[in-house]
């Protein structure tokens, strides 16, 4: 999706692949296929690219630093990036900023988690995505696994929340901002399943204090390019930020059909310190919904079942064997009626995943 | 733009590259450099895909057929795309058809043409674009480079004309079409300069009338893909056709930010039997400007002088050397009042081609 976008800006992209048929090396002419934990690798990647950026987190910060001492400007850079690879470094970074968070405690112990309470979410500190690395602890036995796992860990309150949201914002590093309208992020067994934009009914207050907590992250971190801000919106009416991400994210996906410049398009001229985008919507409505691996196999075979069904709806596919569960596309549609929106991306969603409508 | 197209669907593409440097060859991981002539070259490159297209009309239409008799599907095919190819053939053909199209003759001496008559506008049937292999002739002498040529000639009437429309149509081979918008081409020195989508004022029973030609010429010549009929609304009020390509078009590019179904879309969607989505914009007004090589010689680095300018312009450079007059990329912008879409456009292009507002 990068790819599509930089395509049109005629931004040159040299990937590093960690495997030959990943789905961006299908798409990136220049590619090396090579490990992201190896500096010499890194260094081979950055030769002379002007700038190197990321779609995932996992980039050891040190290495970083060490392309930065060699003249590759990061962004984001190994600072910021911090805050989305350590969730104890994030929660802390933001309670010393004043940004609303669940009640948080590190805890080494079973003793040490007892007196934080339950019920509690345990999590990793590092590494835990997709709900992988997290636990929903009622009493000590719901944590033995997560202290067998000998890692770092978070107890953080268990939010009584009537929906999660996202707020994303794309920012340069001469500090110009661009923020998304906040969607609705719908979860299913801790994987984004479904994405509504903008989320609907919701307050104009906490729509505007969304926007303004991922742009003074944005800014207060110095995050460059994308950022995406995981919220709670608690059955009281409180935003409370669940995660961090500083890339584009699954959910701004709606925006490479629904707004009027995509999260992927505003990535890159954020990170090449190119002037932005508007991110604001150019459509009353638009859902994104993925595409699961189910019981369709063969995905290429199955769009023309898709298409005559759903014809407007946006398909994008990502290249993947189909595995159980797994990630393997999405579909966005978009119009002036949110239920009729709704109903056709499931549809064809649903078409993609079982081969049936859900 | 073929590419963004068909990253999005999940299709794969093979590219026949004229040369290592060539637009696609940049952002098409397989593909192959050689020789379109070339029969041998054309077999390695169709291999075991299911479905061989063109982003021109010059493959020879005999080798087209040995493809296809060897199992290849070809889209357009090689009796469509004659009338593509040939100019002499594609009158003929339009005149048995009924479409309303300049007189016209087959021209051998310069006494023939005097029996046509002055003034005409005398072309080579094979091989013209953006305005070569055109003459204008309002006496003799003006044809005597024509003559020299030694290349079949068409003599047809100057018209008289108010505008030239473009009239693009999709089409799969199961027969569905899929128009789009009737569109204003504003040339330059033969030179496709601009376009306004849809046409400005334009009367809805020319709208429809155009629509219509554009169908039926897909439907009867049994084009599969894009074709884009060139029109001539005449000073008195009717449509003539001038040109016929079987092809995504410079006049539907707008379509990449405009319409809900990009041109490339549509074509990708056509020729591999699926269905097609709609060709209507989305917008009130687009206006497309094409990057004609000019003072700036660093299209990337004044990318950022574009942007801070005309932020909202969508911009699309092709990874082309500039050289004086080339179409080296294109803007688009849309928005609601068609005198501030119009001037956006310009500006960006302007910006992009001389480093200065025109």
């Amino acid at each position: 999706m990068m790819q599509q976008a930089a395509i049109g800006l005629g931004v040159h992209i040299r990937l590093l692949a960690e495997a030959p048929d990943v789905s961006a090396a299908q798409v990136i002419p220049d590619h090396i296929v090579g490990d992201y934990t190896d500096l010499d690798t890194l260094r081979a990647v950055a030769a002379d690219a002007p700038v190197v950026t990321f779609d995932h987190e996992h980039v050891p910060p040190e290495h970083l630093r060490a392309l930065r001492a060699e003249g590759h400007a990061c962004r984001p850079g190994p600072e910021a990036l911090l805050f989305a690879q350590d969730k104890a470094e994030m929660r802390a970074r933001l309670f010393e900023m004043g940004i609303p968070c669940p009640r948080f405690l590190l805890v080494a112990s079973q003793g040490e988690l007892e007196s934080f309470g339950y019920p509690a979410v345990v999590k990793t500190t590092r590494g835990g995505y997709d709900g992988k690395g997290v636990w929903i602890v009622r009493s000590a036995a719901d944590a033995d696994e997560a202290f067998a796992s000998g890692r770092a860990l978070l107890a953080e309150e268990l939010v009584d929340f009537r929906r999660e949201l996202s707020a994303l914002v794309a920012r340069s590093p001469s500090g110009e901002t661009s923020s998304y309208p906040i969607v609705e992020s719908r979860q299913v067994d801790g994987v984004c399943s479904e994405v509504i934009a903008p989320a609907a009914d919701l307050d104009p207050a906490l729509e505007a204090e969304a926007r303004a907590i991922a742009s003074r992250i944005a800014t207060e971190l110095d995050v460059t390019g994308i950022l995406a801000v995981e919220l709670f919106e608690t059955t009281d009416g409180r935003l409370l930020v669940n995660e961090l991400a500083m890339r584009p994210h699954n959910t701004g996906h709606w925006s490479i059909d629904g707004a009027h410049t995509s999260q992927f398009e505003n990535h890159i001229r954020a990170v090449l310190d190119l002037p932005l985008g508007s991110a604001e919507a150019r459509v009353p409505w638009s859902v994104m919904v993925n595409i699961l691996g189910g019981a369709v196999d063969d995905l290429e075979a199955q769009r023309s079942v898709v298409l005559a069904a759903e014809p407007e709806v946006k398909i994008h596919l990502y290249g993947k064997a189909v595995k159980a569960g797994r990630k393997v596309g999405h579909v966005t549609a978009y119009g002036s009626d949110l239920d009729d929106v709704l109903a056709r991306a499931r549809h064809a969603a649903a078409l993609f995943t079982d081969g049936v409508t859900s």
